[in-house]
């Protein structure tokens, strides 16, 4: 059994990694640490977990953290993580960090992009990026794993393989991205209350989303071709999924075909990657693991469309998948 | 033209009231007061204002307030409405109350239930409940109206006319109702964000809520019978609109349509209460300021459905028509 | 391995039965058969379902169902159902029937309620209802199990206990339930498309709805009281979840603790029955097998909220559930 | 007065112009023509008409409606349209015709796109575009406009100004479009039942949608540049609303504040199109004729995000903007 703590437990991603690993039968759930309704048990924060974990909610100590478990998901923010993250590795506990604090390669554009002195800068470059079709091996012998952000995932797993079989070009990518609220996480703001939400729809952040330099840096990192990517993200009115619409220019002598078989045979044996060829509803993957991807073709572009459930292929299944690379567990283990 | 005010002007009801006043052909909105956003055009705050309406909002003063306006809507909470219109009535101007704090007769009910001192008890009890239906009267003369609430709107008007016919019993009545979440009001808090109440429903403050006595006491002063709810709010994933379900014991030999024939009669000239055969949704009256009512018969009581826009009916529209007949104009003016 | 069919697969209860089946160690689904979408893989129709059951849906022929099948699990509706459960039931095979065919205890109130003929009356009356916390033993010897009614489920768990501890009355029960949309199932129908449903709260079928009967039957069977009930329907916007506000008369001395007491003490060794002592929202049960109950006291009445995933508590959980049961396997099998 | 006619009145779009024209105080509705629920009122389909306009719905019989009507609305199907509009013309009654069979250039695109014959192909290319901000001269004197689609409306507004300036490339042009459900229309679809929409965003029709030839051909035709756009919609779970999120290539040497200000210029005397410098939400146009833009710049491109009343100005609102214009009323009459 590996003993696992997580942090930032009240959130909503930390509920569904919690669903998860309360299933997982080589888990033992040791910790849970929250600065809110700390003594109270979980299961009051997370009504479905009662009777299968009422853990009481403990305050932040690296130190007792690092006696009681092994793993530590961290679903603290940015920053805030980075520090917790630092002192718990040198503890000698493993971490999957939900945050965006080592997921760049570069610590100018971590600052750059999030405003922030980096706390632990050291480690910034050294780490795994947790998607496990891309960078599987290093996962497995990971201390660190950075996991991925939610739109990346559907960015980077729909363009890769298109990307590095030179099928279409690198630069002038168009992700135009669709989002479920709870991708904002749980908090009291009145921009995401619910008359304010429901029945509309809007664009955010173009061209200053965090997001938009990750997936280029990974995306170049994966095929080796510098990638340049325009992302405009939009929320939508409901709890769950995300659907990203990816406009591409393809290479000379490329069709719909190519692009579709090349998808189709790197996903090939990929447990969570589906290539479908209808055109797939967010509600599908709510309460999977999978990324599900369809390609066409309009006006002489590449037309993909990612979606995922932001809550687990884009953020708790992706982790738990991690987690199985790192401790040699089968990859499907509690994400069936 | 009446010179009108608004206090509290961001809030949802302020919005919908707005949207009324700017097609109001005998009002002209000089004030719209706010702690935020000061400075700020109200059509900010309120997109479909812009272009009719664009007016900065403005700090509390009740004395410039005065001069600007000969008759001002409070959509303040309860207690900081209380002080405004205490100082607004005494400088000479006509008040519509959207707050609790001259609804109820009596200051032990005001202060047991709102649990507050009252700031100026010695009006409590000499002010007039703004449901035209009832106390069209009174109103036209009134210097101060309290504008009813949203959940007793839908039973005071389903009840009164059976209750003062002696067709139903006047104690042992059950008003279960159902209210989108911009009853709440705007607001920053986790338990009204987007995630929290969408696809969920729950029932709320059970024995509790402030709307009871409301609801008993206006029952009991229109039909000089002692009467006794029990009220059970529930909170509905959608924006606007209450549905309020109708408990009542009928009295002997009285039948469905006697029931229904009351009601009729009694609403039969009135312009925004319909009696209907059918079982309405609430999306029926969204947008509106009726009140649709309909009756049914099961296992020997009267089961009544009730509903409104909680922003019109139960708020802004009401207040309109009050403002109409305060003023002598057509009582339908700008609710058409 | 215990060799399991469905019937009626391409609707919602059957779409959430199989996504449990999948799990179930113990289960292999070797047929599912629909009138609609012959042929094509059961995984096109519930997406969730990709890589881990694909089998194609093919046309009913029960004799060769027979064959193929230790147990099936019909979801088709009222007399059809009986059709095929009679003819299954002859061929060796133990059936749990989703319908209401063999809930009610009397073919004259089935055929009054339905206003059909039933297709084997020589069956009604001789089944076992499943709702295991009622009917434990029954279920596990049955050849044959009634699974529950959605909105009986939240009334039946929430009353008996009372009823049959003599601490309220068993007449004069109101039973006001708002439901998700799912409840009406897979259709193509004006009155459920998205507009007409969105935004809009109503009741409908009051005094008419089928299951009344079921719930006034059930209770009555299970606590030797004659029990009648005033059950009021309501749609609500969301997907999933039914929670029912319940409302009775208390006996003389009893109270909220003896109330509470009594339901506590009644579910304490039940692993889907949580009596807690908040107010509950439906997204707590929605995904779970879980039906969760508060007590309250208004007014002089008690107020019950009970409320359950309508999908899985109020069908497909309990389906399986009862299957756990008729096999011996542990009652939480698959889910967990 | 104006005699108004309406031909199929019980769907979404009729609604709403229904809504409009009760208001209108130059407007007489005489006739309301649907194949179904005929001689019910058409208060009982659009429940707010109650009391205002009462009329029973009567067959199809354009002799008849000739002799009732001085102008009418076709909310018919494509084809069913052309078939009513070409006698009524005739009959010499003027005509808005909200169905697509009048809005492209020429017969050879209708037939391909639409996959029929045209029923007047005599008409197609000699009626009139009905945007008023492009095309008001003409609408004036029309007797028969095409009222424009919806998703065209949010593009061809936010890009003519622009390529006429020649301020952006008029090819390689992408139009994302987010559409609430109504666009779909009343109809009985599983696809568009509730449970198979809520909590689900989608993609549908890439490059096969109709309206993508319509944007087309009307930018060509405003800006006599050849205009090529790839198209997507998405259906988002709402009822109303369409935002557009559209990328272009500028020409070299402008930038946003020459984008910005084209815009501002072109529609700053228009009293249904707002340029604004923060990021839309659908819901603020809501309820409105208003068309809100607003322009950014990412990775080099142009972002327009443009958004509308799918109801409003993408249909009714427009339709009653147009009539206004070939009645010589002041152009928001009844839309303010």
């Amino acid at each position: 059994m590996v003993r696992v703590g997580v942090l930032g437990g009240r959130g909503y991603t930390a509920g569904e990694l919690l669903r998860l690993l309360v299933r997982h039968p080589e888990v033992e759930v040791t910790a849970v640490v929250s600065r809110k309704e700390l003594g109270e048990p979980i299961s009051q924060v997370h009504p479905w977990l009662r009777g299968q974990l009422d853990l009481p909610l403990t305050q932040s100590n690296n130190v007792q953290l690092a006696g009681q478990c092994d793993c530590v998901f961290s679903c603290l923010p940015h920053t805030a993580s980075a520090e917790a993250v630092g002192e718990l590795l040198k503890l000698g506990v493993r971490v999957i960090d939900f945050s965006a604090d080592f997921r760049l390669n570069d610590l100018e554009t971590y600052e750059h992009w999030y405003q922030v002195k980096h706390p632990v800068p050291q480690l910034v470059g050294q780490t795994v990026y947790g998607l496990p079709e891309l960078f599987r091996d290093e996962i497995r012998s990971a201390n660190l794993v950075a996991n991925p952000g939610c739109f990346p995932t559907t960015a980077i797993l729909a363009l890769t393989p298109l990307i590095l079989a030179d099928l279409i070009q690198s630069e002038g990518i168009i992700v135009d991205s669709k989002s479920g609220v709870s991708g904002a996480g749980r908090q009291a703001d009145e921009a995401y209350s619910f008359c304010e939400v429901n029945e509309a729809t809007s664009a955010y952040k173009i061209g200053k989303h965090r997001h938009m330099p990750e997936m280029e840096q990974i995306i170049t990192r994966a095929s080796q071709r510098a990638t340049q990517i325009l992302f405009t993200p939009h929320l939508v009115p409901m709890n769950r999924g995300i659907l990203s619409t990816i406009y591409a220019n393809p290479n000379p002598g490329t069709t719909l075909e190519t692009w579709t078989e090349c998808l189709t045979e790197f996903y090939r044996a990929e447990p969570f990657v589906d290539v479908v060829s209808h055109l797939p509803k967010t509600s599908e993957v709510v309460g999977t693991n999978r990324c599900v991807i369809s390609v066409s073709r309009s006006r002489g572009r590449v037309v993909i469309v990612s979606c995922i459930d932001n809550l687990l292929k884009g953020a708790s299944g992706a982790a738990v998948q991690n987690f199985n690379l790192m401790y040699g567990f089968p990859e499907t283990t509690a994400l069936g």
